[in-house]
């Protein structure tokens, strides 16, 4: 039987806000950390270049892998730039910027990358606070995903996901408690037109982030901004 | 919501002995049935071109995806020539023609297509009879998955899984029953060493395969084989 480590983590890494805090959290959890990105036919796909410097900065294994099959099983405007995007959530059903599939693919490809090399965690940036629609940013998908995983190889991954249960604001908290506020704020790409940093400003993604991050920085009490187990011991 | 249909079933396929009796039983179950077949580095990738021909013949539609990031992703003997086949299963793990996340992955994008048409039933010829040491083999990992893919996408798929509890003769009493051993018997790929038919006779597959016809051809009461849930109304 492999043996799978404790002292390591991956984490599915696109370069963006959110797992760009998750990679920082696993810093201050793990000994090791690796970072991996996939390539899935992403309009903008310098973003994981974008990925692959902050990954080198902050010193941890950085790698990528093509899954451009994803964007060719299902129609979504993530991938496909004939689709304009949803701004907001269309009644009975996920917007379609919805990739069917994608999380359920990136973590799965992530167990078996991590099962190769004995890393027993995995961490990715899902929130189903900010849920606008996507069944696979859900707490009992991912809780249902892990079960899955170990039965597909019998092992016993850890799937962790910091962000579950916070919002936008208290991800900035957590970034800056992390001591990565202006890393995040500056280096990393959420926006949907592809434009680091502060973003275009005008798509849902930049609009979040932004609101988000006004509401943090007018926080009086920022130390009580953040659940105890999620910053116990960082 | 995306309308999941009922007369409709996608099985995944590989050309060989399982998945080709599993076709004919979604061609009794449901009124229309594709199949879709995967490249994922294996060393006979002619099975697809055989599988290609089978389904063009029994009249069903026929997709190909290639996937070959899966053998990419870990080391196994299926994938690579350099390592030599197990041909029994070592102890403490699954012998070295596991694909980690084989079955994950087929069946995963088995339903974003299926999803993308409409398709609510999956059918895998799967088994835990002949379990040689594959995890995601057993019954429990395919129910496990099927609510994760349930979840992932907010649909309700439904996984079938024919040969799941019958034995590699009762799998030769299946298709005999479904009017097609002859058919799988000639033109079927189960071989590692990638002959049609019969096969090489010397691989792991070859003998259980064999075994299998040689105690279906003997077996007086042939009727008695199969349990009635599999048979009920074919």
């Amino acid at each position: 039987m492999i043996h799978l480590d404790n002292s390591r983590a991956l984490v599915v890494y696109s370069g963006g806000q959110d797992s760009t805090t998750c990679l920082f959290w696993a810093k201050a959890n793990f000994e090791e950390v690796h970072a991996l990105s996939f390539i899935y036919g992403q309009k903008h796909v310098h973003e994981v270049d974008l990925a692959e410097e902050i990954a080198r900065e902050a010193g941890v294994g950085f790698d990528k892998m093509d899954v451009s099959f994803i964007s060719r099983l299902a129609p979504n405007s993530l991938t496909d730039s004939s689709i304009p995007m949803d701004s907001e959530k269309p009644a009975g059903g996920p917007p379609n910027t919805f990739v069917p599939g994608r999380n359920l693919f990136f973590l799965s490809i992530a167990a078996v990358y991590a099962r190769e090399r004995g890393i027993r965690h995995l961490v990715t940036g899902v929130s189903q606070t900010d849920f606008s629609g996507y069944p696979d940013c859900r707490d009992a998908f991912i809780r249902s995903l892990n079960v899955t995983l170990n039965m597909a190889m019998e092992e016993q991954f850890v799937i962790h996901t910091p962000l579950m249960w916070i919002d936008k604001c208290q991800t900035w908290a957590l970034a800056d408690r992390l001591g990565v506020l202006d890393l995040v704020r500056e280096k990393t790409l959420t926006c949907y037109n592809g434009v680091k940093g502060d973003g275009c400003g005008h798509c849902p993604a930049c609009k979040l982030r932004r609101e988000g991050l006004e509401q943090y920085l007018h926080t009086e009490d920022k130390t009580a901004l953040l659940p105890t187990f999620l910053v116990h011991g960082i």
